[in-house]
């Protein structure tokens, strides 16, 4: 994982909300790239959750018929102490 | 401030620079453009500090003959808390 790389995908409103609806939920949830809901077309979608997996934000298992989605909390958390707070943090600023 | 802008201008490495460069050093520092020795063109280097100053990230004084910049640290760890720590910790790891 590389700092630039993450602070671009996060910098997204879109891609953001990806992660911090994963850090709202349990730890080891599994989600499709639907299921968040965002406005967008189906290719912006996958345009977006391509660069969440390409920065190491997401894991996302293909299993034929549909992906799941996963946030790497564990490794993000190790690897970039302090920014899922910053994110859980801004998500509780904005929710108030 | 918004945090949307902030990790876009954090997401470059010449403008993450900057800002761990001030961290370096003390809170009240104000420093020129050039003393960050970036290895860019003056134009890509004005570019720069435009973003980062419009992000809130620093302050750009104008005094006729020479420009002050400093960083907005307090405003900064006030409204992102640990947004700091986590690139000085980043700053670190890659000096190790």
């Amino acid at each position: 994982m590389e700092l630039g790389k993450v602070l671009a995908a996060l910098a997204d409103p879109h891609r953001r909300k990806v992660v911090t609806d994963f850090l709202a939920g349990p730890d080891d949830a599994e989600r499709t790239c639907t299921s968040f809901n965002l406005p967008v077309s189906k290719s912006t979608l996958t345009h977006h959750f391509r660069i969440l997996r390409e920065a190491g934000l997401v894991l996302d298992a293909d299993y034929g018929n549909r992906r799941g989605i996963t946030l790497r909390r564990a490794d993000l958390d190790e690897r970039f102490p302090g920014l899922m707070a910053l994110l859980e943090n801004e998500a509780r600023h904005f929710a108030e």
